[in-house]
């Protein structure tokens, strides 16, 4: 089905029925993404305010077969906020929706216009004596819409969840422009079809959302952070193991560093302290939230002398201070930075079951060494199996050198991840980087069955077209 | 569409294909549901042994139209299990495929066949050292397909989640008899459309859930109970969130419950023994499960104490012995047997917005009072805002006399429901009891979705037919 070109004379008669300031031309921001990989060649820009102009604008676009591209903080990084191919879009931005409607301490719910800022959409939970726990790198520019549509991960999914565990209600603008008012509090609600859950990770193909019911929760009494050394990957999952039966769900992260990581640090931000003199080849990052009455420090020693008697653990760092806190996290926050500095020839977003993240770790290493030589930083959020394997040149070569080996090595990687029951992508989504991966590793039942959704839903393929499903 | 019933001719051919014993006559127990209230006619059972012969008989019945009906444990209150009306259907028993294919306490998760009954998936993590927090009154005998089909809520909701919250994957055969292998282990996978939770709750109408990858929790190193009496729903609360500020998510369940149960228990099981003396107009049972180094007395000790300072409790028991808990937890377990002797008028499994649990009960006694003379037993999980709000005759009468108010009654608590933004199904869901309800109730555009959605994945309409949708 061919889409039309957002030209004016799809605009004008919008622009008769909707504040003079919503529509105007797409400007750079809403053409690039972060990692420059995708730029597209114009759009026509809506900058609405309410659900209701949402409304106007979809089923405008539904009426006259525009492609409309929902734009969140532009933050994404497989390029589902792109379009670069096709008729000019209407580029759906939510910017000016950011509301916090409301905060429900006394039933830990907060509920937020989709154009809200990560950042705010926590300071707002904090101020009520709450925690939104959904954290992430891009939390400063990143919208709470986007999080939700591409179903973000980050570092505190080992103990609350990826976004769409932590939402209990929508409000969509569906792709035919009607309103679906789904902005419920409750806890429990069985009345039909989880429609939320299919638009949340749906990635702005099957209806854009306006606003969220979130989840907040209670603030730790306290919280402990550690850096220990690990033997091996599989000595860190067998100490995750007893920081469970330790600290039962007070485990908040838990994220593996391999000493690459440091070297790149110290390579290219020797600003950033490190912990350890000599960086250690394995190493975790714990931390945890304990309730009133337990010492996190305390705990978390007790953990590593139990570790260490058990030969998992060989040293460790202990923060005994809120500063100390931080900078053992400014390490761990620095290795997107540092990575992007070097300029990885192909990185990889995967999971796999926690079981078979050592052998993952071995057997991708020994594929990409068959390949060529490369340095190989693999980190992450360990305790979700979701692992950053991110392969970069040699010092002195550069990404170019690699150019045509970056198929051979994704593939590798990819190929393991399949066959180790894995996912080619555990937190970013698929966008339009990873349809063809998707195509061809997906269950080809499943991907029907998503098809089969998305021409019921969006019969004309309006939503995001060439994100998720081939256009 | 109209459908064909499962006769010799639809049968003749299956007997051919699949072994000796997999199709017989229903039984009685196929036919009936736990309150009576639906009770079908016959049908043509299938006990397959394998999701390959549950592909079989579900493209048998799409090539031929015939409905089919997926049946779990038998133990739904809604109807979903038991079709009363149409040709003669398929009965899909999962009762033969009922192993746990796999327990990774490392991971934790376990992988069950949909037959298996949840309290041998409970015993299976337990015995791995491990929790599976699904818990609800037939546990017995509910299968875990069939609690993943309807979205199973219970008891620990509060702390761990409804059932969709403790599944990472599935496999599903989808209307089309094809097999969709989803059993991941993975916590984080952002490949494409949420099929799992679309499946999950849809209460068998899109296809039949043959395994799962369940996720398990550490067992909490301490438990404690405490039967607390709070002078109003609304102190309940307070109390909730004063728990919650002290021991985060160690609070595991917050039960509500009303006088009328403790009265209803003494008329119909006066063996069940109570706490009190003198029954409290309002109480609520508190479970905790902490980490290491604390002691669940002390903390309910110290929340009793805080909470009476602040005038929010009188009175209470706090366990101070496995046996003692068991006794506290007999007493809320037993309060739906007492409803059944009683006898009700009319039930309603609900739930609002934690901040209108008090409004709704206010509310919904005066509105049940502008129509007569009922006893109400209003009980469940606070925490959750989820009530089962049950009306009953005064001593003397039964539910005979009052047969032409219970259309009334049913009307008055759920128009209070949807005013308050609640759902009239908490955690029971739709079946064929609430369909109408449900097109009554529902979002208009969420229904068009959903109607859109069985349409696309299910064309002839043979899944579960009148369940959840009108047929």
């Amino acid at each position: 089905m061919t889409l039309t070109p957002a030209d004016e004379s799809f605009a004008a008669p919008l622009r008769a029925r909707l504040p003079e300031d919503t529509l105007r031309e797409a400007e750079a921001r809403h053409l690039e993404e972060p990692r420059g990989r995708y730029r597209g060649s114009g759009g026509l820009l809506a900058l609405p305010r309410s659900v209701e102009e949402v409304s106007v604008l979809i089923a405008a676009a539904a009426a006259a077969r525009v492609g409309v591209v929902p734009w969140g903080g532009g933050t994404g990084l497989v390029g589902g906020q792109t379009l670069t191919e096709g008729p000019r879009p209407l580029i759906l931005s939510l910017e000016r929706m950011r509301a916090i409607r409301a905060v429900h301490p006394e039933e830990n719910v907060l509920v937020a216009e989709a154009g809200a800022i990560l950042a705010d959409v926590q300071a707002a939970a904090h101020d009520a004596g709450r925690l939104f726990p959904l954290s992430l790198a891009s939390e400063g520019s990143a919208r709470i819409g986007g999080n939700l549509a591409t179903n973000a991960g980050g570092v505190n999914v080992l103990r609350y969840g990826n976004t769409r565990d932590l939402c209990l209600g929508l409000e969509a603008v569906l792709p035919d422009g009607r309103i679906w008012h789904g902005l419920t509090r409750l806890r429990k609600d069985n009345t039909g079809y989880d429609l939320r859950n299919l638009l949340i990770g749906s990635e702005g193909t099957l209806g854009v959302i306006t606003a969220a019911a979130l989840k907040l929760s209670p603030i730790p009494a306290g919280q402990g952070t550690a850096m220990l050394v690990v033997e091996s990957p599989a000595a860190a999952l067998e100490l995750l193991s007893l920081a469970w039966a330790q600290l039962g769900e007070g485990v908040s992260a838990f994220e593996l560093i391999h000493r690459q990581g440091f070297d790149f640090l110290t390579e290219v931000l020797p600003e950033v302290r490190q912990p350890f003199a000599t960086p250690p080849e394995w190493s975790v990052l714990i931390e945890v939230g304990l309730a009133a009455g337990l010492d996190p420090s305390e705990a978390l020693e007790r953990l590593f002398a139990t570790a260490a008697e058990r030969g998992l653990v060989s040293d460790g760092v202990i923060a005994q201070s809120d500063a100390q806190r931080r900078a053992l996290w400014t390490v761990r926050e620095h290795l997107p930075e540092a990575n992007r500095r070097i300029g990885s020839v192909s990185s990889h977003d995967i999971s796999v079951p926690l079981g078979a993240v050592a052998a993952f770790i071995e057997k991708g290493g020994a594929a990409i060494a068959r390949i060529g030589q490369f340095r190989i930083n693999c980190f992450g959020h360990l305790g979700d199996g979701n692992l950053h394997y991110n392969v970069f040149p040699m010092p002195g070569r550069s990404r170019a050198d690699h150019e045509n080996q970056r198929g051979e090595i994704k593939s590798a990687v990819h190929d393991l991840v399949a066959a180790l029951g894995g996912s080619i992508s555990a937190e970013h989504g698929i966008g339009r980087m990873k349809v063809e991966d998707l195509e061809r590793y997906g269950d080809p039942v499943k991907l029907a069955a998503m098809r089969a959704i998305k021409t019921a839903l969006d019969p004309q393929g309006i939503m995001n077209p060439g994100a998720v499903l081939p256009a």
